[in-house]
């Protein structure tokens, strides 16, 4: 019996992407290039930062007029307050700022430090990168084009760099999918000595992220991968289905 | 120039695991019988759980005589006493107990549901299994073990699966390591345009967890997995550099 493999393949070669670039054709280019063309049943996985690009979210933060909210903690924090404001913008929730740290839930429901607004490899030193508007849409205009231009059933999962409570270090996380379900539930299933499963649901779609986080390193500007080999659940899905809702959150 | 590729193979035929058995023989058995032998450079990773069993924390529930707090919270949730009274003897603080959730902080510092107390397979019924005493120690172990029968120079990590605030779902993380340093920094390093990375530090430890999570389901029984092609850094590492410090922590 052949062992159970997934491959994660980095895609090297994507160029400086710009606004209104067609990424899915990009994609396509640069895997065929470097010789592992797209698959059917391949999982595309893309940070946000190239999918921002592509959809003009580079912005100047001359755009931001900052508030005196957003100036107090700049100055406290010895930040851009046209960045802080832009930061706020983004959100509809702060759930943390203390300790020069902005954590708020962003208008996708998404809780993280500031809110996906990133000054760093966005091409220029008065710009930020701001998370897509719906994360979730963008993959399915990836997934769709792919499919038009090459036949092939994929799903697409587009993935930002998240801290987390209690551990140190970031990890690659899934902010939006298509083709594929995010979660994958046991609930009902007995396990391998015939007890029910309980409280058991693994979330692939984020597990799927962290390992494309293994060869997507922020400095070998490769803003792609492909996952391969792993038998997704397929279906439209949703990255907010990932999201906890507040309600039934325990760290508010 | 190749892409960068990350394999992440399933280990199968791992036979059910018990006290004082000789993980290290049993991995790299299983590896070369499916013709995925162990590689120098490759990361092994293992669930605590077959850890767990090979060490003898697999303990019957009536070792654990409830305290009334135990019996109390038991009597809410519908739990059983024992097992509530294992969580609370595996913890030295609780975080969280609500909504029938108990969030605690382990002997190592983890902070999860339940300690990783677990009564799911652990092959009786009133039988639970205790994470590993010294989670780092045992990875080391086993590594020592590898380059002792093979000559080959590993890193190793152990997983568990632990849920997230405000996200549904569980992913694998690593909670002891060896061979290995679990944190990237990026500190001082310039971006692709030049300007310094800041608040920037993967942690690859958590990512190689999750990877080898998509090849780990529950029900597979494939407790083991190799993660080959990433260029880890080596050293001796601690999944203790992973645990955010309480004084730091915003979600104590």
């Amino acid at each position: 019996m052949t062992p159970p493999e997934v491959r994660i393949i980095g895609v090297r070669g994507i160029p400086m992407v710009q606004a209104g670039d067609d990424l899915a054709k990009l994609i396509r280019e640069a895997a065929q290039a470097q010789e592992t063309p797209l698959e059917a049943g391949d999982v595309i996985v893309v940070t946000q930062r190239v999918v921002s690009k592509a959809e003009g979210r580079v912005v100047p933060l001359d755009d931001f007029e900052p508030t005196p909210f957003a100036r107090e903690w700049a100055a406290r924090t010895g930040k851009d307050a046209r960045q802080i404001e832009a930061v706020l913008r983004e959100s509809v929730r702060v759930v943390r700022q203390a300790r020069g740290v902005l954590i708020t839930e962003t208008k996708h429901g998404f809780i993280c430090a500031n809110a996906g607004v990133d000054a760093s490899n966005v091409g220029g030193d008065d710009l930020v990168s701001l998370l897509p508007e719906d994360p979730d849409g963008s993959c399915r205009i990836l997934r769709d084009a792919i499919r038009e231009r090459t036949g092939l059933e994929v799903a697409v999962v587009m993935t930002d760099t998240f801290g987390r409570p209690w551990r140190e270090g970031q990890t690659n996380i899934a902010i939006g999918l298509a083709g594929m379900r995010p979660l994958h539930s046991y609930e009902g299933v007995a396990d391998l000595d015939g007890r029910e499963l309980r409280v058991t649901m693994p979330c692939p779609a984020d597990e799927i992220a962290a390992a494309a986080g293994l060869v997507m390193e922020k400095l070998a500007a490769i803003p792609v991968a492909i996952v391969r080999g792993f038998p997704y659940e397929a279906g439209e899905g949703s990255a907010r289905e990932i999201v906890r809702p507040f309600e039934r959150d325990l760290f508010p």
